[in-house]
């Protein structure tokens, strides 16, 4: 029984430009939102504070459908498509009461902070993939 | 022959995140800037005031290489891989001096406003479309 | 018995910077959620679709004592220090549970888009003021 | 001879909102970038790579006189009107070909982040105070 999870938001005044819109880059943060919310959810932080574990992206897409507007209300509802040894890749539904808004993927790959400051690429640790075990499709 | 359109741009502090490096969906700014540069270099404007025609995405996507840093100069080459009746697609690549950063593809549709709010989509003003026919990969 | 709103926010990934705090200017976006957020909760928008109506800022200050940090929860309280014929002054307290965070004031005045597009100062709606009054500070 | 510095701009479609002007919350990030490229003007950068000193703001204010719109060029001008022992005090001018846009004041700190993670107030180096002492307004 795979699990979405689900978040809610209101359209901020500061999201829109002149099109009377949100902007198409503020689409990419609120699944951003979403997907940190996720990881709350079950206790789990990506950006632990003094820690070296870093998830940068890999890719991000977006298809629009709908404009969103000020103070909508809408969701992003997000799933795991796949959750492998170093990637993890993301599915997001955004949806207002009486319209699809967008759908999204985005992958990221975990990676830990080296001491000269670049990343290199590192195994999921066990327990942040078990935790987010119950958001990963079927 | 032809001809991609360059933009080059310096990161702002405000563009980095805690990880210290360019927030993902602020590349997608990025490429904006360069579509619209691309658009004044040919003396169009994609918003021009008082009017009614609007460019909204149908999709956006980036795939990332490398980070950008705080203060790293980079260019966005920007070029159009299809000039439709109704649509255009953009393609972007994202370069530093010594690295390659990003590569990207907006694709949009041309629609005018309705008295009403509404935007509905239209074909493309023939001006316009020559204007831009130097940015079409051949 | 003078009222302030309180509007509760959690700190999100793309509003820090390299310096591992919420950007200062993003402060100024917190003020004016709560700002907007208060003029919902007595049934209201600062923003009416198709309205003529808008609220430019005639100023924005902030102290800032203590940084925000990614996930921090933390609450915005807002009150009007007055409400004048044409004018609206706001102040903002930002606090975390456990540390005082910053100190804001936004004024902003009524003005009605004209025709020509440019904006014309002009007497607040009685009927917001009235709905704002419970928030003006005595 | 004081010197101020110069910075100069064109608006970005982002930085629009639905009121059709540049967010407020966005001259705030136009006043950072001209004082950023005021220092790499001189050699120097705010946030050296690896480096523990940092330079917090204490405070930021602005008072706005016209709005900037899309594609509007303006300039930044940067002073710093007061160079102390711990802080700077920056003033900033901003201005289009044909208009008066706003007034701002940021002061910031130096400050050194210490092993555990906070920072701690710190004498401005002296490399430093030398070479932004000709935007020091007499």
């Amino acid at each position: 029984m795979p699990s979405e999870f689900c978040y809610r938001r209101v359209v901020q005044f500061a999201e829109t430009d002149l099109a009377g819109i949100v902007h198409f880059s503020t689409m990419f943060r609120y699944m951003e939102e979403a997907e940190h919310a996720m990881w709350r959810s079950v206790g789990l932080t990506i950006a632990e504070r003094g820690g070296t574990l870093g998830w940068p992206r890999l890719s991000a897409a977006v298809e629009f459908r709908n404009p969103l507007r000020f103070e909508d209300e809408f969701e992003v509802a997000v799933r795991i498509s796949a959750l492998k040894t170093r990637t993890i890749e993301y599915e997001f539904v955004l949806r207002r009461e009486d319209a699809f808004i967008a759908v999204g993927r985005i992958v990221c790959i975990c990676a830990r902070t080296q001491p000269d400051g670049t990343m290199r690429a590192t195994e999921i640790p066990a327990e942040i993939r078990t935790r987010l075990e119950p958001f990963v499709a079927s």
